[in-house]
């Protein structure tokens, strides 16, 4: 048994590399050394500088986003603090600033007729037909009604619900001092994976000049006071418009930090967009606007409201990013396949070699050696003889040297 | 010196390429062939056209969601519209509608018997010993009150807080029109690296048809206007008893898009999830509630409150998808990897070749050349000296071995 | 034709293996096996058990939160219940809870003078240089007021806007009771690739158990109720400041599921992290506030309102996290690669045994076989003759040609 065991270890340990044929041509090996270095560059330029594929990389960006709108405006005669138009008050992500308002005060539960000219009618028939849809400010009794005056043109179906019905087709002077209004954006954000926290201005930013700074890409990149009139001009969005019907604004905020340099450096990226774009040329649903009712209740204990329809400008604050620092797993992956794939330099050079230089025969002869197969097929007659020496040659040995061929073949 | 350096250079620009055996064997060449073609397949099929392998992929989609929710309901001979069960009112991507509520009305501060049974108490004892607990409507002092007659089932911790106690066994009628309520979604979503702007419907649907159509997956894909009934429908889910005790439902707004072919194409797909799903056989915390309260205040200055307990059915937009754009450097990457894979046949033919093949051993002879240590070991003295036999007499045939060179470069 | 077809076919189902050079030496041979070695293991530790790279894995992870606040604090002599300090109601994932705010009740639009010290004027003059600013509690008109006494101290800027204008630096006691509150957090979350549902907490755990449990990562790591005491312990903060001025506070659930295993061991781990722990030493923005308004309106219509401005303890609940699952195409893959490296091994040997190893030069004349350009180069001469001699003569020479060998390794 233990010359078996000899044997087997032997076998084991036994190295084998792959045999090479070496050309000695100045046009082939300068087109591989050529071919090589285009191979590293590309691995230098784009694989590690440009995508840092040396880098772990933390795509879980975690934020928290704090915002506080400041300015006054004037909307009916009424002076409108940050209270009146800011909804929700408490300064997420993710808030409105009304500029416009239709008001329909004083509303109670009790029958009125519609507005719309869609509910006009003639007679309680025409009404009965609409019963049960959901298209009007309250629920269609069947009733035709004529309130207001004597004329064809003011009879309109009755109504159940909070009355008076709703005119919104009446609207004020929307509130143009939203253009001076300032936006402070705090945001925070950390990388789990590299525990590292950033915020979005540095600490040593001092209080006098946060409250004076407004946001400019180049001359204040760190003031996190952002001007409304600024952010409408860099989007091309007209006041006069976006104040009347509403519209959806985006404030990105891009974190892209290489955390082999110093943190400090890790600072974010501003960009505004128009999250509405996609409907730019849609005939329906422009802008944004939304309704928000105040609740009263008089001495008696009935319950009344005042209906806002607001038209408003909506700011999402959407922060993306990612962060990378040097680690050696990804580092010795790209650099094997770095190396790995230099070889392929040689699959390039052989089809020249074999193919279009001159003496490719003479390298085919080299490159290539035949063996065919132990029964003569036609044809291969010739070609048999000459390698049936050398198998012969070799069969002497290779019972050997062959033993632990599988578990060589990787 | 001048020598040394050419000597350098000529070294330097050698081509080196593996020597490589060829073996006509029928069997083992269609193997071969087979194994490689099914590598092939593998990667066009798999890597390419189900993978998109080729394509540059844009996983970080912005997405900015509006909704509007239209319907008329009745709850406690009140109609209710849409600024009355909408919570928030702003239209974002996550809202409430309210399905059932217990009103507590005029609730003021003050002192006043707690209701639920747990708190009932025969002594002054019996209520100290509670005193510090967080499970009521409001603190308890310590004292047992009987308000409400003189039978002992009644008498209860006295609590300081809002008064009246809110009784929340008292429950409505649920709000069944929520059935008929629509929800119209408009999603705008962008993805950044290509600078593709979408929207959920396309801009020459026209304003009539929005406002007639419902979604329906096969007859009106594109619609925005999603039926609460129909969402039930499809979830299975009882509307009595979500109406009673509230739930959540999610819509999924998927986008995947091929941004190869024209933008057009890059649609949405809608689906529709129960948000809580997991806790279907949970004993604790069914449905959906939660508590508001709207504040008036009287004429001398008193602040009351109306307290309300709502069951709402909550929805929330989840937005999610990737687009992917032909691209140079993934899809050379990939077809590198393609065609170093191809050359994973010959791990698998040889495997083959050099064990179960008849012949194995002459293959074996060819493939392997053997070299042993310069001190010669016992036993591979032999096999050294053949080697060096064997390498003379190929030689004599190498010159018509390389005739398929060009197939054979994988 | 047809003899050239059958050639063709014949030269196609050729099959191409590389040839081998066998070393039979010790130290080549184990250090071989011993590089092997590590690069199966660092495969197997690493790549397979660590990086779970045999799975299909889905990051996309679908989440819905829902929270209940429960506590009773008091505040200004008031008893505070969930509706009062929890803003927004609706127990979405992002909600902060007041613990002390500035109350300025009975607010209605008119003149009054400002109360800030930076508004104190002698003369008008001095106010008209203020006007247009936006820093006020309304528009300031240009006059200087003294309404509350005769000392210089008292002139202020008039304002036009909500008056009496907010005094902010008196502030009542901070809620402290908010150290007892308790957050309920229920977490569904969905891996949509793999169907799988899950819930924070077990379906298991009864009604008792988690009205009386409080969360602990050792005792009760499945119990769903957070006490906010324990979570400010937990992170070091000062429950004095942060009642007092606010701040943000995430909690993170982090969901890492191997679904190879039982889904039962899918379950999640919280973190609790200052949100804004960035702006730490920052001298600005220090805590978290907001303001809101509650409106009245009299008997003869006039609105009137209460401002509050809110500090809050803001939470937000941030979930996170990927399941894997074993899947075929990334096992094979990976397989493939681990196989594939198995074969870098060579390139480490063969510097070694080409360079440093006794006997190198025997080596690199076994592995490289040489042949030159047709046309005669200077110095390849003899080298040309026939390939025969070629290796006769390369045997002598090989101290040039393995000279670059480590370059070609590649």
């Amino acid at each position: 048994m233990a010359p078996r065991v000899l044997g087997f270890i032997k076998g084991f340990f036994v190295y084998e590399t792959a045999k090479s044929v070496v050309v000695k041509s100045w046009s082939v090996g300068i087109i591989n050394r050529i071919v090589q270095l285009l191979i590293i560059l590309y691995f230098i330029c784009w694989v590690f500088m440009h995508e840092k594929a040396h880098q772990l990389r933390d795509t879980g960006i975690e934020s928290a986003v704090m915002t506080k709108v400041k300015g006054l405006g004037n909307f009916n005669d009424r002076v409108m603090d940050v209270a009146d138009y800011v909804i929700p008050s408490q300064g997420a992500s993710s808030f409105s600033i009304i500029t416009n308002m239709v008001v329909t005060a004083n509303q109670t539960q009790g029958y009125c007729p519609e507005i719309e000219k869609k509910f006009s009618c003639t007679s309680d028939g025409d009404c009965e037909k609409k019963i049960g849809l959901n298209i009007g400010n309250g629920m269609i009794t069947g009733k035709c009604l004529n309130d207001n005056g004597t004329s064809n043109d003011t009879w309109r179906c009755e109504i159940q619900g909070w009355c008076p019905a709703e005119d919104d087709t009446i609207s004020g002077k929307p509130m143009h001092e939203v253009e001076n209004f300032t936006i402070f954006i705090k945001n925070s954000i950390r990388f789990p994976l590299f525990g590292v926290a950033r915020g979005n201005f540095p600490s040593s930013l001092n209080r006098s000049y946060i409250q004076s700074c407004n946001y400019d890409p180049v001359r204040h990149p760190f003031c996190p006071i952002f001007k409304v009139g600024d952010i409408l001009k860099h989007l091309n969005q007209s006041l006069e418009n976006i104040t009347k019907i509403g519209g959806e604004i985006g404030i990105n905020i891009n974190w892209k930090c290489n955390l082999d340099y110093d943190e400090e450096n890790c600072n974010p990226k501003y960009f505004f967009t128009r999250l509405d774009a996609a409907f730019e040329h849609s005939s329906v649903s422009k802008g944004y606007n939304f309704r928000f009712a105040k609740y009263y209740q008089s001495e008696d204990g009935t319950e009344y409201r005042t209906l806002h329809k607001a038209y408003a400008i909506r700011f999402e604050i959407i922060v993306s990013g990612n962060a990378g620092k040097f680690n050696v797993v990804p580092f010795l992956i790209n650099l094997v396949a770095a190396f790995t794939s230099v070889g392929l330099a040689t699959v390039f050079c052989d089809i020249i070699l074999l193919n279009f230089h001159k003496g490719a025969d003479e390298y085919k002869a080299k490159k290539f050696e035949e063996v065919s197969g132990v029964v003569p097929e036609s044809g291969s007659n010739i070609l048999y003889k000459g390698s049936q020496v050398s198998i012969k040659a070799l069969e002497k040995n290779s019972n050997d040297s062959g033993t632990f061929s599988i578990g060589r073949q990787e």
